[in-house]
C-alpha cells in the first residue's frame, strides 16, 4: 500500500521570511504544479549580484512531475525567475493576458521561444490531471491579478496572490467577492494569504484616490510635469493619463521598463490612450513646458533609472528644468529610501519642485491591510491556514489576525522556504524539508558566486587588498626577484610611502627567516609573509586588508 | 582702509545639505568661533570608513583666530569630531554639564588630557573678546540642550541648535521662551535654525506621552522586558527607569555606550535612579522574567549592537528567550531600515514580542515640527535667516515656511558647506568660498582614504579580482615563469575550472603576440594582458573583475 499518495504536498522554495522571489510547489498523487516562479532583489551583503532567484534543485529532482506554472500577476516577485526556471525545466505557463504578455516580452529578452504560454480568463478553470486550478479576480497595484483556488479530490486550496480590495478599481474589474464567498462555503482546506500589509490596521486606499490628487495638482500645475512610478502599475499610468488628457498635456514616456510596460499594456487594451496624447521624446521642443507630462521610471531612486540620470544630468535627452513640478508617485520600498531621499534633494537642487510621498497622498498600496485581511478569511473559511508573502513577522502577525478571527492556533502553520507541509481532510503538518535557498545571478553567471566570493568581496569592499609577489630560484631556495608588494582600495599609496616601504621591509624579514628547508614549503612561507604583514599593517592602520601572497618558481 | 573687517562672516564646514557633522565657523574681526564639531556616519558608497568628520583645512591655516568651540548638546553629530579637532587645533571648549561629561568621555578614550572644558550653565553669558555668547535652554531628545546666541557689537545670530518644544519635558526644564522673545524683541541679524522636521506638520509629541505608553505597556507584562533605544536619550533611559521602578522591576543596562552614558549622566545627576534598582547583569539569575528589564543600545539594529547580537545568539552574557518582550523605543534613522527589520524578524523567530513604531507609539522625535518651528521664527524674529541642519530638500523647504510666515524671500539664504556668508545690518550675501567636504576616517588613518581608494573598493565589491603574475628574462625577454592566475571574489573557482584554464591560455596568447621588443615595455604588456583577458571575462560572464597583471623580470 503506498503511503501518503492522498496527502497533498505545499513546498515554498520562495516567499516565506521575505517579500520577495515566490514560488510554491503544490504536490498530489507524484504530480506538481507551481503558484508564481518570481525573483527578489539582492540584500545590501550581496556584493556585486544582480537578482536572486530560488533554489529549485527539488523540481529539478522531479522534473517529471512538474506540469505546469500558474501565474497570480505580472510582478517581478512573482514572474522573473521564469527565464531562468524554463530552461530548465519546460512546462506550459498559464496566466492572465497582461500577466503572459509581461512574461512574452521577458521570455523574447533571454531569446526563448520555445515556451507555451496559455492565456486564462478570470473565472475560468484549468484541468490538470490531478488539479483542477481555477483563477479569481484580486484587485492588486498591476492590472488582470488573481487569486488561484487549487481543487483536488480531497480538498481545495486557496491562495490570494497578493491582492487588496478597491470597491472602485480604475477599469472597473472588481474583484470576484461572489465566487470567493462560494468556494468558501464549498470548504477550503487551506488558504495562503498575502502578509504584507498585515501591520497596518484599517484599510488600504483606493486607486481612485490618487487620481483625485493628480488631478488637483495637473489643474493648478503651470509648468511641465514629471511623474515617476512604477512601471508595471498599469491603473497609474491610466490616471496620469486622464489627467494629462484632461488638462491638455502631452504625454512622453522614459526609460526601458516604462517603454516596455506602456507598449504591451497598450497593445493588449489595458492602457486607454488618447488618440495624439502620447508623442515622441523628440517631439518635446514642439510644445510648450505647460503642455508636457513626462511619465518615468525612478521611483525608487535607482542610480540607473531615468529619473536619476535625469535629475543627474546624466541623461542623453532629457534634463530637469527650474520650475519641472515632479511627482514620485510610490513609495520607497525598504532599503530604497536613502536612494529616493538623493533624487529628491537632487531635484530641488536643480530648481524643481517636488511632490513626494511625505508632502502628499500620491500613492497607495496595493496589498491589503488588516480590515481587508479579515473579509478575506470570512469569506473564505479556511480549515488551515498557512501565512504567505511576508517576512518573518508578518507571518507571525498574519497567524495572530487570524487566531483573533476564531481559528484555532493548530490550524494556523507558519512555515519556511524548504518546507514539507502534508495536508488532507484529518489534519495538516509539517514532515520533512527540501532544499531551498537563493541562488544569485552575477552577469551571466546563475548559482557561481556563492559564501565564499561574497565573503571575499565584503573583504575586499572593506579594506581592499595587498599583492605581494616574490620569485624565488628553484636550485637554491633563494629569492631572485621583489617582493613586490601591489596595494589596491587599502590606502591612498603616495600619502603613504613609508607605510609601503616598511611593508616590503616585513615581508622580506619574513622572507629571511624561513630557513632553506621551509623556503621549499611554500603554504609555510605564505603563511608566514600573511601573518606577518597582516599583524604590522593591523597595528599600523587598524585595517585588515586581503593579503595574496604569490610565490614563482624559476 | 581695512575693508569688511565690521563684517560677520558665517562659514558652515558641516550640517548644510545633510544631517551630521556640524560645524559653523563665526568670524569677526579676525577672531573665529565654532559652533557645535560633529561627525557623520559614512554613506553607503563609503565602503569600509568608520566615520566621517569635516574638512576644517580653512581653519587649520587661521589656527590662530580660532578662540574656542561652543556646543549646544552632546549627540554625534554635534561633538564627534571633537577628538580629531582638538589634536590639530586645542581651544577651549564651552558647554553644559552633560554635553561636557559627554565629551569628556570621549576625550580619555582619544588619550587627550589637555583640553580645557568649560562648563556653562544654561541663561549664561561667555565673553570672548569680540563675541559675547549665551546659552539658552531648549528640549531635545537629549538633556541639557541649548540654542546659542552670539552677540557682536553689529548684531546678534542666534542658532537654534537641535530643538523641539516640550511643555512638559521629564527633566522640568522648560525651553527657555522667555529669553529667546527677549533676544528676539532686542533685534536679531541673523539666525539659523533646525530643518530636520520641516516636512512634518503640526507639533511633536512630548517626550512624555513615551512615559505613558510604556507604563501600559510594563503595567501588562509578564515576561521579561528588553527596551532598545538610543543611549544618549536620557529622557527616554529615565522614563524606562520609572516604569521599571513603578512596576518592580530590576534594571540591567547592556552595550557599551549605553553602560558609558548611564554612567556620565547618572554621576551627573541628570538620570535619577532609586537605590537598589539597577544591577549587575550576573545577577540576573536571582530574579524571575517578570522581575526584570534590560536596557541596550542596538535600536538601529547595528550588527555589532547587543540587541542584534543577542537576537543572533552571538552575545556572551545575554540571549532573548520566548515570551521575552521588546521595545524598541526609536524610529529607523534613514538608511537602517533593512538593519532593524532584520533584528525584529529574529527577535520574532526567537518567540520574542516585539514592539516596535509600526505598532505603537513608543518613540518621538527630537526635533521641532512645522508649528514649533513658525513659533520659533515668531519669537526670534531675525532679519535674515538661514536654515541648517538639513538635506537641501529641509533647507529649502525651511525657507519656505520663513517666506510664508512673511519673510522677504531676499533675506532668506540657503547656503552650503564652505559657502561664506558676510552679513552685518545693512545686508547679507554670499562672497566667496572656503574648502570644505568629508574627511574619511578608516581605523587609523584620518584622510588617506579617498576617492581613488574607494573606486578600487567599489570594483574589488562588485567582481572581486584577478591577478595575473609572470615572470620574464632580464636577458632573453622570454617568459620563465608563470603566467598564474589567482582569483578572488569573482567566480567559485573549482566549479570554474575551465573558465580558468582558458583566461591564462588568453594571457599566454597575449604575451606571445608582443614582439621581443614590445615585451620588454611593460605598460604595453600590462595593457595587453589586461584588455585581452577583460574582454575574455567580459563575454564569458558579463562581469568585469579588477585586473592586476604583474610583471616580474629575473
Amino acid at each position: 500500500m503506498k503511503k501518503n499518495t492522498s496527502k497533498i504536498k505545499i513546498i515554498p522554495l520562495g516567499g516565506m521570511n521575505e517579500i520577495g522571489k515566490n514560488l510554491t510547489a503544490i504536490e498530489y498523487k507524484d504530480e506538481i504544479i507551481l503558484i508564481d516562479c518570481g525573483l527578489s532583489f539582492p540584500e545590501e551583503e550581496m556584493l556585486g549580484i544582480d537578482i536572486v532567484i530560488p533554489d529549485i534543485s527539488y523540481l529539478l529532482k522531479h522534473k517529471d512531475k512538474v506540469k505546469g506554472i500558474f501565474l497570480t500577476h505580472g510582478h517581478e516577485d512573482h514572474i522573473g525567475a521564469l527565464p531562468y526556471f524554463l530552461k530548465k525545466i519546460n512546462v506550459p505557463v498559464y496566466g492572465t493576458r497582461l500577466t503572459l504578455g509581461l512574461v512574452e516580452f521577458k521570455l523574447k529578452e533571454h531569446r526563448l521561444n520555445n515556451v507555451k504560454l496559455q492565456v486564462v480568463k478570470p473565472g475560468q478553470m484549468i484541468k490538470k490531471s490531478n488539479f483542477e486550478v481555477e483563477f479569481i479576480r484580486v484587485n492588486h497595484s498591476i492590472a488582470d491579478a488573481c487569486a488561484i483556488a487549487v481543487h483536488t479530490e480531497i480538498g481545495t486550496l486557496f491562495h490570494t496572490g497578493d491582492f487588496k480590495i478597491d470597491h472602485t478599481p480604475i477599469d472597473g474589474d472588481l474583484m470576484d467577492f461572489g465566487r470567493i464567498a462560494e468556494i468558501g462555503s464549498q470548504g477550503v482546506l487551506l488558504m495562503m494569504a498575502d502578509s504584507t500589509n498585515v501591520e497596518r490596521p484599517g484599510a488600504t486606499m483606493s486607486e481612485r484616490t490618487v487620481g483625485a490628487t493628480l488631478d488637483e495638482i495637473f489643474s493648478g500645475a503651470k509648468s511641465r510635469i514629471i511623474v515617476a512610478t512604477f512601471a508595471s502599475n498599469v491603473h497609474r499610468l491610466q490616471q496620469v493619463i486622464n489627467s494629462a488628457d484632461k488638462y491638455h498635456r502631452k504625454i512622453v514616456v522614459s526609460g526601458r521598463s516604462m517603454v516596455n510596460v506602456v507598449g504591451v499594456a497598450s497593445e493588449l487594451g489595458y492602457l486607454n490612450v488618447p488618440e495624439g496624447v502620447m508623442i515622441d521624446i523628440n517631439e518635446m521642443g514642439n510644445y510648450n513646458d505647460s503642455e508636457l507630462v513626462l511619465i518615468t521610471t525612478g521611483s525608487q531612486g535607482e542610480p540607473m533609472s531615468a529619473l536619476s540620470r535625469m535629475a543627474a544630468s546624466e541623461h542623453k535627452k532629457l534634463d530637469v528644468q527650474p520650475g519641472d513640478l515632479v511627482i514620485i508617485s510610490a513609495n520607497p520600498i525598504p532599503g530604497n529610501e536613502k536612494l529616493v531621499s538623493r533624487v529628491i534633494n537632487q531635484l530641488f537642487e536643480r530648481g524643481a519642485e517636488v511632490i513626494y510621498e511625505a508632502l502628499a497622498d500620491i500613492h497607495v498600496s496595493g496589498h491589503a491591510c488588516q480590515e481587508e485581511l479579515k473579509l478575506m478569511h470570512r469569506l473564505v473559511r479556511p480549515k488551515f491556514f498557512m501565512p504567505v508573502h511576508g517576512e518573518y513577522r508578518h507571518l507571525k502577525q498574519h497567524g495572530e489576525l487570524a487566531e483573533e478571527l476564531g481559528m484555532p492556533r493548530e490550524n494556523i502553520l507558519i512555515s519556511s522556504n524548504g518546507v514539507i507541509l502534508e495536508v488532507d481532510g484529518n489534519g495538516a503538518k509539517f514532515t520533512g524539508s527540501v532544499p531551498s535557498g537563493n541562488i544569485l545571478i552575477d552577469g551571466l553567471g546563475v548559482g557561481d558566486v556563492g559564501n565564499i566570493v561574497l565573503r571575499d568581496r565584503r573583504h575586499l569592499s572593506e579594506d581592499g587588498l595587498m599583492v605581494v609577489v616574490v620569485t624565488i630560484s628553484k636550485e637554491s631556495g633563494e629569492v631572485v626577484a621583489g617582493p613586490d608588494i601591489i596595494s589596491r582600495g587599502f590606502v591612498y599609496v603616495r600619502e603613504s610611502e613609508d607605510l609601503m616601504h616598511n611593508a616590503r621591509l616585513i615581508v622580506k624579514k619574513a622572507l629571511e627567516n624561513c630557513s632553506g628547508r621551509q623556503m621549499k614549503e611554500w603554504s609555510y612561507m605564505k603563511n608566514s609573509i600573511k601573518d606577518d604583514l597582516k599583524n604590522f599593517l593591523y597595528q599600523k592602520t587598524k585595517r585588515n586588508p586581503m593579503i595574496l601572497p604569490i610565490i614563482m618558481e624559476v
